[in-house]
């Protein structure tokens, strides 16, 4: 009977304290989801505020007669890539895998509608990628050749390298190690920027009369910004793709991401001045973005050590890596968009192999993850050239997507958008009492008339 | 004796095992607390940082010469409205009603300190309502009048709409449902500036000699910037408008703003497109507040999908309105505010009604909802439309709310601050070595003369 | 043996209670650091953005052929500090105390990995000591020497008085407060800027043939983005400095902050406008920036209220500063840094000792937190003066710190970095098809010779 009663008491006790267990652990799942899903939404803000900065990025880095344009490329990108990854984009990415090469389910959240937070945050990723190219074919390429490249890019070409790499694909098998994209994102954006730019040509009077001519950018203030913000906004972009806010994991990410950051600016600015003899500003704030691009892959495996020594050879990196496209390639990259995505995109996937406190060569002593990201990295180029070059096939067979030579010297804000984006008098005195609804017209006639004064005048 | 030490046995058991589950409970709620409030204060930066948006937008599309007087008024409003929304403001909107119509309590946070986070959220809304008529009475309205108009707004106006929707006011009764503010900060801010437009009359030459001429903006950069940050920014007036990090909510919030926002892009780029045979910069762009003003209201009720419809019909309703407002109505709205935040505002408070997953007409097939939507909206221009126009009844008996036909022409910045914005001579060369301390007054002078001669030589 | 059952009994059903408390218990702290460490996170990442901020204003308030020196200041400066403070001023402020005047330990977080985000936070704000200095130097100091002193003052300077005040140090003893900074951040960096800028002397121009002339910056736009920036990263500057999502501390922190830049804008508006009979832009951008200052020491111990007296004082302190500093004492601070974040930085470290409810002079009737606060002001000044005295007298042993005086005139762009921010010619018609590679020099020739024509021709 005691016995009995001990069992009973037994069960009867320990029910309630089971119980209190397991009510416990099922209050507290939601409150971390909760915290997580604030920390992937604030990542995915910040990623969102990155295209102001690679708009104003491309616009200060660009003449003023092509601002508008340029403007409209990067409005345009984030929000047809947002809807087409919505669509088709996040299915082929994070879908059921069909050989570990393309996903094939959850196409317009279908069956995932609980993923949507992720969705958000991913989608930003894709017109990340996209974006980078409005760059390199900046001041020259057709409004509607770019965004018909752009529906390829976002819809395909980026999805098939995020499904191999970040979801269930064949190089995440291999154990290819890209944490927040140097290769996913910025690689394959500039790839597919360096593709398009072979097609289209250097901008006219880039390589005129034997001489590589410096076309300098309208407004470096802006341009300056817009590093700010892309910087600002790195810290989403690395600190987000843990998709939770682990401690074990973020302050190490954010830190990595601000001294590799800083290390760049460093290296770039005194190599300028040693390379020039000045500190060359474009340069510098490049650095910037080189070491940003450089730590994205290794931003949760190396150490602030390790992200340091990547900035700075990220920023060596830039310096040389620009000079050489521009002078000995002649190819012909506005923004440097090209160096600063692809190899420094190249250059920061090596260095986890090289890096990384596991498995990394200078802590291992074993050249396997180095192998892995090589081969990451030629996988990723070979796709990304072969389907953005079928692409522009595509693309091409529905007409020229170069502007014409006169309206490249025009400006493409006047012959694309039949406006400008800025007031062209004088700015006390301007009083438009009389301007015409053709104002982009009247305007031309008018300064084509001054200037035509003008040379006049001083011949 | 054994049954008496097995229950002094269970009670001494069960005493810990139930302190175990009371104290996790208690220990669980501070901790929600503590994510929500941390959530709530990010959307409250994002809702601030908007106020910079509306300052570049308002800047960037109006002309240089008014670009101080823009300025000035932008951060006069979020200034003046944060601290009489504290004075008087949040207890109108949030303290106890008196018959739904308006709060009576809660002034300088008295009896609410407990309230202090969420006033500071609420604080930006008021802020943003009151800024969105600097824009459309930009370029002609005295600083002076503009913020006593400020007052009304901030203090009594927008209070008011916010206590019947938001507060425990009849329209909330009644189910009229707006999430985070299409109409109540929205329409509001756009029903007050269409009101003292109409006080106004339109810039000097913007209807001359029998033309609409367009006065377009000194730097679309500036405004693009603007439009971003305010995009970005709304992911905090949507998503933190859910008061709370909760994961069945905010994911799907900020995945319908994004969705609409990008649609209206879309739209009021491919349509303007169409129909200008030019893809508008500035319509393009203004199709991104289109899209989030139409979201606002049903952001938390429709589907992704409906997002997309709601924001690629909001991009089309723009170009449409901005048109009918310029050309038809002939009213001067500098920056489309009134079509922005105004019919989209209208056009997303009615979308609720119609694509609200509960109880939208395409889901339920009732128009109950739809009906109360309209009646929410009517009240909500009815009333603005009748205070701000005793509003602005009472500032008009202080003086003329114009600038003279000379200050308008000179520039606000001139009259009204008696300096430029930008730098007037030549940038490598302006010495400033022996600049008066009265500037603007030689500036002025110089370049009169120097108008003067062109003026004489072309004739 | 019944004993013996209910003992075992006893102990087994203790057990899985108590090891049901305590597991929630451990469960729990990781989740509250999660939170915390989220929340310092946004905050840091909002204190880089004020990096942007300062870019900005400095860059705005201006002359244009300075802007991409004053730029490539603030990106190495943050730069810079980010690597320095990791190497040196972390273990310098934070590490174990020689005496309460100097950390000691921790140098590149060796033995301190766990407090990498804390070090995160903290490297932004031994960034934004430096920059201020940057706005006072503005126009005439030589890069070189100004990125060597960046290195004593957050290598050094900086981590001294952080030591004292929010390390282990004898400030922090006595029972001094700041809360965020107003003495440690904003005292620091403008005693910096007053010493070097007392070494470099005004600007060639500035005070002329007995006048004290206006030098106005190049673009008041670009100087407003700057502030509203700052203003937004501010509240991350105070409300991250709770280091943790406290519901009891946040909220209140924000209101203040908020409340006591709004009392800033407003205070310096009317100020300026009853003064001068016109609302200075510049001053009343500045007076958001007198207001965020005046707060940040005391933004965790005053009321609302006394958050708007603190701040509207503070707004008229500035107007009446910046007047006297470039009027009476004839000291050049090209954008108002050493009245804003010096002498409002003492303002709001005294306003502790005035409106700290608990504490506070008008609260307690005691004198003795001002007493202490006061102590502290003191000490900072003392230290930073003598410490930047002997920093500018090692730097000056190197070279003349300041730029000759035919780069002044030409600009620190071109004799600095042989560039130009913006665009020269005009923006439709720039083609640059044969601008060679010295696009500066040939520039400044063709400028040249349009300036010496246009010269002849007036006079």
């Amino acid at each position: 009977m005691i016995k009995k009663i001990s069992l009973i008491l037994m069960v009867l006790l320990l029910i309630p304290s089971m119980t209190t267990f397991a009510t416990t652990s099922q209050e507290l799942a939601p409150i971390v989801d909760s915290i997580d899903m604030a920390w992937m939404m604030l990542g995915a803000f910040l990623v969102f505020f990155m295209h102001a900065g690679f708009a104003m990025v491309e616009t200060g880095f660009t003449r003023s007669k092509n601002a508008l344009n340029i403007l409209m490329k990067n409005m345009m990108t984030i929000s047809i890539a947002s809807v087409l990854y919505f669509l088709v984009g996040y299915g082929l990415m994070f879908g059921d895998t069909l050989g570990g090469f393309i996903g094939t389910s959850g196409f317009l959240l279908q069956g995932h509608t609980d993923q949507i937070g992720f969705f958000v945050f991913q989608a930003m990723f894709a017109a990340t990628c996209a974006t980078i190219i409005s760059g390199s074919v900046a001041e020259r390429m057709k409004l509607s050749s770019y965004l018909m490249l752009t529906l390829f890019m976002t819809g395909v070409i980026y999805p098939v390298v995020g499904h191999w790499i970040w979801g269930d694909g064949w190089l995440a098998d291999l154990g290819f190690v890209d944490f927040a994209g140097s290769s996913v994102v910025h690689l394959t954006g500039a790839v597919g920027g360096l593709m398009t730019v072979l097609v289209l040509g250097p901008r006219i009077g880039k390589y005129a009369k034997g001489k590589v001519n410096v076309i300098p950018g309208h407004s470096i203030p802006i341009g300056a910004l817009g590093v700010f913000i892309l910087w600002f906004g790195w810290f989403g972009f690395n600190g987000g793709s843990t998709l939770a806010a682990d401690t074990s994991l973020v302050p190490s990410v954010i830190a990595t991401t601000l001294l590799s950051a800083s290390a760049g600016v460093v290296a770039s600015g005194f190599y300028s001045y040693m390379k020039f003899k000045t500190m060359d500003a474009t340069l510098t704030l490049n650095g910037a973005l080189a070491g940003l691009v450089g730590i994205t892959a290794g931003t949760a495996n190396v150490s602030p050590i390790g992200a340091i020594v990547i900035g700075f050879i990220a920023g060596i990196i830039l310096v040389e890596a620009v000079q050489f496209f521009d002078r000995i390639l002649k190819i012909d990259d506005p923004v440097g968009a090209i160096t600063v995505h692809g190899i420094c995109g190249i250059w920061g996937t090596l260095a986890v192999g090289l890096f990384a406190v596991e498995g990394g060569l200078f802590y291992s002593g074993s050249v396997a993850l180095l192998t892995t990201q090589l081969i990451g990295v030629l996988s990723v180029i070979l796709w990304t050239s072969i389907a953005t070059g079928t692409a522009l096939y595509a693309v091409t067979r529905l007409g020229a997507i170069r502007v014409s030579r006169e309206e490249e010297v025009t400006g493409l804000d006047f012959s694309e958008h039949g406006s400008s984006a800025y007031e062209a008098t004088n700015s006390i005195y301007n009083e438009n009492l009389e301007v015409s609804h053709e104002f982009g017209v009247g305007l031309l006639k008018r300064l084509d008339g001054i200037e035509h004064k003008r040379t006049e005048t001083s011949q």
